[in-house]
C-alpha cells in the first residue's frame, strides 16, 4: 500500500529542538523520526520505526546464518540471578531498581548474561545439545548519569544481544567467530566503517574481547592502531616493557632541597638548574594517590608510580581497578595519612619504605610497568620541599603489583611487535565477548560431556547497539538540508512528489507510485493537495529517502525527474522509465 | 532456510510444569514455546516468540488497513503527564514505580493515553491534519495482585493499543467503526469467536466501550445477552426500572418483633410465619453497608438498599463506587455507627430518617433502581430483633441516588427491550472505546476547526491483549497429545520427520524439507540422528505444527504420510505430491 503524505502521522519541524547536541538527534528529530520523552528516553514515529525495523532485519538474517535463533526476555526480572552474580551491586547507579507491590526486587536489565545462562541451565543437559547461540533484540536500560547525543546515549535503548554455549574452549572459539563474522557482515549491509580493536575483558571476566569501532573523530572511544594491523581501546593497550637493568655500581640515593617543586615541571626545572647533567620529565617517578570504594563500601588509598612525562588516563585508571571506583585522594586522604607529603610523594626514606603493603605507611602502591628494575629515578622524598635522586627500582624501593594506567601515546610501540601506534577515535556499534565460565561458574550451568563428567560451560556475549547505530548512521549520512538514508535501512525505496499544481501532476504521480509499490518498493507519495512544491522539496530532503521522483510541469507530456537525494543529480525521464531506472 | 531440530533452541518437557493452572500455561511451556521467569513475567523460547510474531502481523496488516500508523512509544516514562490525569494515583499497587539516579518518579506504562495525547499535542494544531490514528505493539506492565494463568493475566504482556484523534463527534463515530472493522477482521483471521459486548466506561470516562469477548465457560469475565442482540457484560448492564405506584391509601409502617432474624431467610421464614400473607424475600428490602476508601484517603460508609432476592456483584460495586475502592464494612465501622443496628437495618425509624445524608447518621444512601416511589417493603427498624413493615419508597424512605450493584440474573429485561437476558462467560480479547475529550482537556489537546476556533479534540483507545490472544488461542486448539495450531498463526507451515533408521529416509526428508522451505512454506525438520520415531511424533504432537510430514519405511519408495494434526488422518502419498498438497 501506498504511504500517502496527506494521511501519514509526521510533522517536519523548521527549528532544531533546543536540546540536541549532535546532528543525528537534530535531524531525526526534525524529520519526524523520533520524539524525545524523558532525558534519553525516545519514542518512535513512523520514519523512525521503519528504519529501525530494517535494522533489525538485517541483524535478524545474519544471526540466522551464523545459525543463532531468536528468543525474547523480559525487561522486568527478578534481582535474584542478578544477586548471585554480583551485578546487583556493581552496576551502582546506573541500574533502575524497583520493588513490586510486595516488596520484592526486580530491575530494569542492561544486559541479560544472566537470565540466558539460567534459560539454558533450566533446558539442557548435556553436550550433545551444544554449541548453541541465541540472541534477542530488546529494549534494554541502563540509567546514564549523563544521557546525551539523542540516540547515541539514551537510558532506554534497543540492543541485539547474542550469547554462546560450549563445553570446550575450541567450541567457544568457534561460537565466537561465528558472531564476529557476522558481525562484519551486519556492518558490511549497513555500510558502516567499522575497525576491530582488542578490548578489555574487564569487570566481565572471561578472556577473549574486542570492539567493533566506527571511526570517527567526534567519537567517545580513543583507540590506538599499528601500520602492521595491531589495533586496541586504550583500556585494552599493553606497555612493552623493558628489559630490567644491572643494578650492579649504580649511585646511591641522594636527598637534596628542592623548593617550591610540587610539579613535574617545576622538578625539572630546578634539577636542570641544580643538578649535574640534562634531565626530562621522563627522568622523574610521578606518585598519584587515587581513593578506591570497594564494592563492600570500603575506602582503600591507593598510590601508582609512573614516569612523569605521562599522564594517568581516566578511562585506564578504571579498567585498572575495576569493579572498585576511583576518585583523586582528597584533602582530608592526606589529613588522614601525614607520612604522605602532597607534591613531594615518593615510596622511599632512608629510614625505611614509606608506600607499599609492607611500609611504613601501609598503603599500595603500584608501578607503571615501565619501571623495571636497575632504572634510576628523581622522585619525592616524603619530606616538604625535598626530592630523591638515583632513586633505584628493585635496590631501594619495590612495588605491591603493576598497573596499566599511564596514557598511551602516539608512537608507543605495539605490544605485537607490529610497530608503533597512532591514536585514533571511534565509536562502539559492536561488542564480542568471551565470558569464559564466570556466569556458568556462578549460577551453575554445567553438562555432561562424552564421558558423563560434569563439566562448567563456557559462554560468549555478542552485543550491538541498534538504536545507537540508527544514530550513527544518521550521524554519517546527512547535508546541511538533511538525511541522506543508505538504501539498506531508508524508511521508503523512493519518494513521489506531486510537485504541479494541475490534476495531470497528481494523477501521473498516483499512478506511478502505485505501479513502484506493485513492483516491489516501497514507496512514500508526497500527495498534499496544496502545499507548494518548495516546501515539498524541502520537506523530501530533510526526510532523506535516497531517491526522489518529481512529478510537475512535464506530467502532462508524461515526464518526471528522477532526483537522486546523494549526489543531487536529476534527470528527466518518461514516466514509464521510472521503474526499471529504480528497480535496476 | 529449514529449521533443523538438531540445532534448533527446544526442549519438550515431559512433566506438567508444577504451577500452572491452565491448559494453555501446561501446554505453552511443556512444549517449549515460554519459560517463567517470575510471577507473571516470561521469556519468549523461540516456537513461542513465532507465534507472537504472526499473530502481529495479523494485527498489523488489519491496522494497516484502517489508515492507522505504527509508532513506538518507551516502556519507561515520567510520573508528570500519568499526574495530570490522576491515573498515577488512581493505578493504586498495579502501577510499577521507581525512581532514576536523580530520585525524578517514572512508571512502567500500563497504557499510553497521555503521551500519546501529548505527542498529538506536541506536533499538531490544525483539524487538517485529523482524523488520525496511530498505534504500537508494545510490552506493557501491570502489577498485579494475583498473576496466574500464565499468559492470560500476566505482569508484563504484549499489547497493541491504537488511539484515534478527531475534532467532531462524528469523526470519532467514524475512526471508532473502523478500528471496530478491524478488530473482528483480526479476530475472523485469528478464528477466535467473539462476541462484542458493552462495557462500562467507567473510570475512564468516555462514552461508546465494547469489548470483544471470547466466549468459553472458563472465562473469568460474565456477559449477558437477549435473543433480540443486546449483549453487555455485566458491569455494562442497566436495569428496566419500573413505572413508581400510586403512594396514597397505603397502610402505614409497623414495626414488629423479629427475634433472631439477621438473615433475609430467616427474615422471610419469620414474616411468613407471625404476619399475614405470602411474603418472599423479593418483599424485603435488604441494606448492605460498604465502606470505600477515596483516591485523597478518606474513608466512606455507604449504606446501598436493593431488594432482598438480589445480592450485590462485586464486579458491578467496584464499577459503582468507582475510583473509590470498595469493602465491606468492618465491625470498627459498625462500632463507630452505634445507630446502625446489624442484621436490622433500614432507613427510617419513628423519630425520622437514620439513613442518608439528612438523616440522623449523615450516611449516604443509595438505592438500587427497582426501590420506585410507591413499592412497599419489610426491612430493618434499626433496633435490635424488630423489624418493620408496609415502609413506602418515596414516602417514609428517600434515596441519595441509584446505582447499580444487584447481581443479574438470566431471565432480568435487556434495557433495550429486546427481550430477556441470559448469562455466559467470556475472556476479554480487545477492547474498543471512545474516551471523548477526557484526555485531551487535561492535557490540553486542542486544534483549530474550520472558522480558526480552538476546539478541543476527541479521541478514542483500542486495545488488544497480544500475549493473551496468543494464550487463548493455545487453550482453544490442544488434545491430550499437545497443541494444534491454527495455520493462521502457526509457528511453522510443516513438520518433516525423519523417522526411518536408514539413510534414505534422512536424505529424502532434507530434500523433501529444502523444496518446501524454496516453496515457500517454514518448514522446522526433525533431523535427530539417534532419537526415536515415538519420541519425535510426540514431539510433534505436542509442539502441534498443523501438517506433519512422515519420512519413514517408505522413503526408499519415494513415499510419505501427510499427518493432519487436527484429525489425525494420515495419508500415504508420493514425496513429489506432498508440495502440491501442502500448498493447495
Amino acid at each position: 500500500m501506498v504511504t500517502r503524505l496527506s494521511h501519514f502521522f509526521l510533522r517536519t519541524l523548521r527549528e532544531d529542538p533546543a536540546d540536541a547536541e549532535v546532528t543525528s538527534h537534530r535531524l531525526l528529530v526534525r524529520a519526524g523520526y523520533i520524539r524525545r520523552q524523558a532525558p534519553g528516553v525516545f519514542a518512535w514515529l513512523p520514519l523512525g520505526l521503519r528504519v529501525k525495523a530494517k535494522i533489525e532485519q538485517i541483524i535478524r538474517d545474519e544471526m540466522g546464518a551464523a545459525g543463532a535463533y531468536e528468543v525474547h526476555f523480559p525487561a522486568l526480572l527478578p534481582r535474584e540471578p542478578y544477586e548471585v552474580t554480583g551485578r546487583w551491586e556493581e552496576y551502582g547507579d546506573a541500574l533502575f531498581r524497583l520493588q513490586d507491590r510486595k516488596g520484592a526486587d526486580y530491575l530494569l536489565a542492561p544486559t541479560h548474561e544472566e537470565v540466558f545462562t539460567l534459560l539454558v541451565k533450566d533446558l539442557y543437559s548435556s553436550y550433545k545439545d551444544l554449541p548453541l547461540t541465541i540472541y534477542q533484540i530488546q529494549d534494554k536500560y541502563r540509567d546514564e548519569a549523563r544521557p546525551r547525543a539523542g540516540l547515541l546515549r539514551g537510558r532506554e535503548f534497543t540492543m541485539k544481544d547474542a550469547y554462546s554455549f560450549d563445553y570446550t574452549d575450541a567450541g567457544l572459539d568457534a561460537s565466537y567467530q561465528a558472531q564476529r563474522d557476522a558481525y562484519e557482515r551486519i556492518f558490511q549491509r549497513l555500510g558502516l566503517e567499522y575497525v576491530i580493536v582488542q578490548a578489555d575483558a574487564g569487570a566481565m571476566g572471561g578472556s577473549r574481547s574486542e570492539e567493533f569501532l566506527h571511526p570517527t573523530p567526534v567519537g567517545e572511544d580513543t583507540f590506538v592502531r599499528s601500520a602492521g594491523g595491531y589495533a586496541a581501546n586504550v583500556e585494552a593497550f599493553t606497555t612493552v616493557v623493558p628489559d630490567a637493568l644491572p643494578i650492579e655500581g649504580l649511585p646511591e640515593p641522594v636527598i637534596f632541597d628542592s623548593p617550591e617543586t610540587p610539579t613535574i615541571a617545576t622538578l625539572v626545572e630546578h634539577v636542570n638548574t641544580h643538578l649535574d647533567g640534562e634531565y626530562t620529565a621522563a627522568d622523574t617517578l610521578k606518585n598519584v594517590v587515587f581513593a578506591l570504594t570497594h564494592l563492600d563500601g570500603t575506602r582503600e588509598l591507593v598510590v601508582v608510580g609512573l614516569p612523569g612525562d605521562r599522564d594517568v588516563d581516566d578511562k585506564r585508571v578504571e579498567v585498572a581497578f575495576a569493579p572498585a571506583s576511583v576518585e583523586p585522594a582528597t584533602e582530608a586522604d592526606f589529613a588522614a595519612n601525614p607520612l604522605l607529603v602532597k607534591g613531594y610523594i615518593g615510596p622511599w626514606s632512608p629510614t625505611g619504605a614509606i608506600l607499599g603493603e609492607e611500609s611504613a605507611t601501609g598503603i599500595r602502591y603500584v608501578l607503571d610497568p615501565r619501571v623495571v628494575d636497575g632504572t634510576s629515578w628523581i622522585t619525592g622524598a616524603n619530606i616538604d620541599q625535598k626530592h630523591v635522586h638515583s632513586l633505584v627500582a628493585g635496590r631501594d624501593f619495590a612495588a605491591d603489583g603493576f598497573v596499566e594506567v599511564a596514557s598511551v601515546r602516539e608512537g608507543d610501540p605495539a605490544p605485537d611487535g607490529s610497530g608503533p601506534v597512532s591514536l585514533a577515535r571511534g565509536m562502539e556499534i559492536g561488542h564480542v565477548f568471551q565470558l569464559g565460565r564466570k556466569y556458568a561458574d556462578a549460577l551453575g550451568l554445567k553438562v555432561l560431556d562424552e564421558n558423563g563428567k560434569l563439566v562448567t560451560v563456557t559462554m560468549g556475549s555478542y552485543g550491538i547497539g541498534v538504536t545507537r547505530i540508527l544514530a550513527i548512521i544518521a550521524e554519517l549520512n546527512n547535508d546541511d538540508r538533511g538525511l541522506i538514508w543508505p538504501t539498506s535501512v531508508a524508511p521508503f525505496d523512493v519518494h513521489v512528489v506531486a510537485a504541479g499544481r494541475d490534476a495531470a501532476a497528481f494523477e501521473l504521480a498516483a499512478s506511478l507510485s502505485a505501479e513502484l509499490e506493485t513492483a516491489g518498493l516501497d514507496v512514500l507519495y508526497d500527495d498534499r493537495p496544496k502545499v507548494s512544491p518548495g516546501v515539498k522539496f524541502g520537506d523530501a530532503e530533510l526526510i532523506g529517502v535516497p531517491r526522489i521522483v518529481i512529478v510537475g510541469r512535464g506530467a502532462a507530456e508524461g515526464m518526471v525527474e528522477v532526483w537522486d537525494r546523494r549526489t543531487g543529480e536529476r534527470e528527466t525521464v518518461p514516466a514509464g522509465d521510472v521503474r526499471g531506472i529504480l528497480t535496476a
